[in-house]
């Protein structure tokens, strides 16, 4: 049995959004500015923030990632939608559709979205080239086993299959927290 | 192989305090009344809630538990924890040595603790005929499957065999929200 080892990142919550919704927020011809790029080519951390309101709660400055995109969504945590008070499904990224209803506060607007808030499903990134030494297709459901004081094995971990990333397990919070993934704990093992 | 199904019951964040602490927060002669009665028997939340007060932050109104112990223990999540900065250790209920430090506000005084707050480890409470038919001992550490779309085996539970606690796992919110253990999700099979 080939074992691969893997980074694993943690992702906060954090929205994408259209054109039209940044605008809407922030006034007209607004832009967002990169503060930090991330490690897909091309995506960044903005500047912006903005406050996202639930029926129970509100989570103030959210990180806005640009650049702009085709859907607005929203990516929280378990813990984050308790303090919202919604109930997110468990999607892929882009799959929002019928995804849990939220409220955007900006400095120049409010936005009422129908759907948009999603918890994102586990996943690992993977070159072309990891994947196809270890067998690994797009789409695959795979294992990744955690060492350390909180020892766990995360099924439905999906994979995508791509050489826009580099070979890494993203989670949220939750999951890092539930398996202690600090520091030099923060990898893992594909079990094929 | 045997496959025993078992409950699974989050455990939110909660203060086990001594009669000296509670009554240095709340006055001379203060005692703690039920609110609702736990499994273990005796054992009752309490409507006495303290602040718990960290370099980062403030935890607002977290429950005291009833009644009163033979040392002073704040069981937290790890989100918790980065709300108020500090870095507690993964132990078992009742092992506080060299725990991470914080601040208890109540109405009528401070205490400042040097040690106190630990993240709980996860645990497996057990009757003792069940531990026997599925040959379990005490403080055996196993693992537990559980389903659903966030799937996962946790490794490293610890078995606690006791008549006093029907049988069942204990894990905190952040757990609890990795593997999506919400309403019928709420089981787990033990791997023996």
């Amino acid at each position: 049995m080939k074992q691969l080892q893997v980074m694993i990142e943690g992702s906060g919550r954090h929205i994408h959004m259209t054109k039209e919704c940044l605008e809407a927020l922030f006034g007209a011809g607004y832009e967002l500015e990169a503060r930090k790029y991330l490690s897909q080519p091309g995506e960044f951390a903005s500047n912006s923030k903005v406050d996202v309101v639930g029926p129970k709660g509100v989570i103030k400055g959210m990180t806005i990632l640009g650049p702009c995109r085709k859907f607005t969504q929203i990516e929280l945590s378990f813990t984050d939608a308790r303090t919202l008070g919604i109930n997110p499904p468990i999607r892929e990224s882009g799959n929002i559709e019928g995804s849990a209803p939220v409220t955007l506060v900006g400095p120049a607007g409010t936005v009422d979205l129908k759907e948009g808030a999603i918890v994102a499903k586990r996943h690992l990134h993977i070159t072309c080239k990891d994947a196809e030494e270890y067998g690994i297709q797009d789409k695959e459901i795979i294992q990744i086993k955690v060492g350390g004081e909180r020892a766990l094995i995360f099924d439905e971990v999906v994979a995508r299959v791509s050489d826009n990333y580099a070979t890494a397990v993203h989670l949220d919070y939750d999951e890092v927290n539930a398996a202690a993934l600090f520091g030099d704990n923060a990898v893992g093992i594909i079990l094929k």
